[in-house]
């Protein structure tokens, strides 16, 4: 029998804790596939103490991650703890110098520092996998570094964020508002400890830039996706969307123009039916188009202490195997510097405002669009007799529309003087 | 730069012309991402002369596969000719016993000489990719082999024949017949030399045989494949399982059981708005369900120049990247002998009979089944009172039953004298 593959594991939480499980249940089969027994060496962790429900007594424990990373009995050093700074980039750092290979499910790490990183391993022969930083248990790093590495990739999209997705989910089927279900994401613990890492769309933007930089050959550049969070999406927006044929979604679009490239991780519009549309609870799904196949879409879970050790595994049994390949699928020194676009490509967008209902109000509102070279798809007015100051709720779905022209719309809505509050803008993505 | 990887390409049908096609456009991203320039240098086919819409004239000709697999000049044999046996066997061995490295499309070739050569492969180092050869566009194998690696899988299902799917699917757009659909596909070109392939579920059983061999590391089995085709499926029995909430589909199965290895490639019922019954056309979906990561699905195009081409470049691309894996994920010398099981899983029926429309009648029928064990889910009584034998069509849903056990009660229909025609049974697969 050849040599075990030796890890060294940072962070016990629920993925470390999983990867441990996952190895000793499936020992055999793993060792059978990758050629060569993997084994647990030694693992760090913030407390030592801390009952994990599984049995650390046959590892070496390091208290600190670096010494984990630098320790002569390991081969791979598999780094789940997350972080874009701190022990998770000195560690990582460290496994590299000393001749480590690197598996991760940090993707704040890489969106952050991965161009870096790459040019280390690559440099010193050495590879770091992060097949788990991406969309959990979905084999979608392999599917599009390897699996249509012949193909010029178009697009990418897709859901990559279960929490978000989970909350967007249970809003249109209980009818709470965001709030109720923000509280019951953080009891079940389905939040990451800095919240606004997954509401505000900051963690699905790390996936769609690390995806980005492998379609497009292009240097992972997370400072350009365009951000928006789903703090603001009201149970009012989700409902008006449904009854148009929609559901909202946080949806990331990786796209390369002659524009240059668009990167964005937003909530979107996207129709009822459709794959995406359908995508409920803590479920992921991404869509690669390239220039060969069409279109191939992955769907499974995006998160969750099985599906994440699942990936983490995968990225250890290739190693096992001798599978080297540069970090971002060519060589990082080949990466170019990627242009961003300065605008989206044209979409139509779903409006919601509020209005006083008295004559000509709404032709005003039509007026502005008008104005900005925006039409009208569909229109409707929903009155609420019941409300004491007569106002009337506008929906309306325009035709395509760039994203500046509708800001401009939008902000000329309040010069009508027939505006209540603030109007809702969202782009619906016609997957 | 790095020596090319020198390709010899036997076959140029849609998808060696595709092959072809995707390394002329795609020169410098393949030498990229392979790490070394791709470089075709030698083609076979039956007839030189045939216009294929590429310029053949910068490669060499072999009239004779076999010659071409043994060229000294190349290093990777690509078998595009189709065939369990003849000259796609003999070159492939060929190629093997001259050193190459093998891709293939060719399921027929693998399933039933897939462990023979597997291990003649290993034995000499060589490896035999075989992306293209399941689901068209879609990494399956990539991602059974590799991206679930540490994942016991427990089953494996899909829809992995595209005609089929098409026919089926047009058959309910446009309430046209099998034979209708059959001649259109005909007409189309994507139906195979000998159409049985296609619609009698052979290719598909094909496919389904090499998936359960990497996902439980067993031998190929295609013999035991419980193979039906779609021939008998009856636009009547579409409408009502529409009706009835369901869709006809191909369905493969393939699944590790207690009481052995069941694989099936056969007609089935899957609920109307689930995304197998959502899948449209020529589309192919795979669901994987392993251990720790749940269930993967996996949904593109099954066929076609692009997408097909696009999974050979992709195999072909692993080998210059140095990626060498056993045939099928372990040892070929490992896979264990296939248990295959005697019957079934238990699974509901959807039942459709013509009955003498008598009292009575009806209760016969309940009373068959009820003696067969089998209690009945839904059923519906549907009177066509323009016939002039006053029969009524009965359609039943069972709850979960044995196939044996519904085999049997069908037949006892028989003796109750009400029934008119034959009986139909399909079982309903709650994916």
């Amino acid at each position: 029998m050849p040599a075990p593959l030796r890890l060294g594991i940072a962070g016990l939480g629920t993925v470390g804790v999983g990867v441990i499980r996952l190895v000793q249940a499936e020992a055999d089969r793993i060792a059978l596939r990758a050629g060569r027994p993997v084994q647990i060496v030694a693992v760090s962790a913030r407390d030592r103490a801390k009952d994990r429900g599984v049995d650390l007594s046959g590892f070496e424990w390091e208290d600190d991650a670096v010494k984990l990373a630098q320790r002569d009995d390991i081969d791979v050093y598999v780094e789940l703890m997350g972080g874009d700074a701190g022990p998770a980039k000195a560690s990582t750092e460290a496994a590299l110098a000393a001749g480590k290979d690197v598996v991760t499910a940090n993707k704040a790490l890489l969106a952050h520092h991965g161009q870096a990183l790459a040019e280390t391993a690559e440099a010193a022969g050495r590879v770091i996998r992060f097949e788990a930083a991406v969309a959990g248990g979905i084999p979608v790093i392999k599917a599009l570094t390897e699996g249509l590495a012949a193909n010029r990739i178009k697009r990418v999209m897709g859901v990559m964020n279960g929490t978000c997705n989970y909350i967007l989910t249970r809003m249109e089927e209980t009818g709470q508002g965001y709030n109720v279900l923000f509280d019951e994401c953080a009891r079940l613990g389905y939040l990451e400890a800095d919240p606004n890492l997954d509401v505000g769309g900051i963690d699905a933007g790390h996936k769609l830039s690390l995806l980005a930089a492998i379609a497009f050959g292009t240097r992972v550049d997370f400072a350009n996706v365009e951000l928006k969070g789903i703090t603001d999406i009201t149970l009012e927006d989700i409902r008006h969307a449904a009854d148009m044929g929609y559901r909202i979604k946080l949806l990331g679009v990786a796209q390369m123009t002659g524009r240059g490239l668009e990167q964005r991780m937003t909530p979107c519009l996207v129709p009822y039916g459709s794959p995406l549309g359908q995508l409920e609870g803590g479920t992921n799904m991404v869509l690669l188009e390239g220039s060969a196949v069409g279109q191939v879409v992955l769907r499974g879970a995006g998160a969750g202490e099985g599906p994440t050790a699942s990936a983490v595994m995968a990225d250890v049994i290739d190693i096992a195997r001798g599978i080297r390949l540069p970090v971002f699928g060519q060589p990082a020194t080949t990466l170019a510097e990627a242009v961003p676009a300065r605008s989206a490509t044209p979409a139509p967008y779903y409006l919601r405002m509020s209005l006083l209902d008295k004559p000509g109000a709404l032709a005003k509102i039509a007026t502005c669009l008008g104005e900005a070279g925006i039409s009208i798809d569909q229109m409707r007015q929903l009155n609420q007799p019941g409300e004491p100051d007569e106002k009337a709720i506008v929906l309306i779905v325009t035709h395509k529309a760039a994203p500046a022209d509708v800001a401009h719309a939008t902000a000329q809505f309040r010069a009508t003087g027939v505006l209540l509050g603030d109007p809702v803008a969202i782009r619906i993505e016609e997957v």
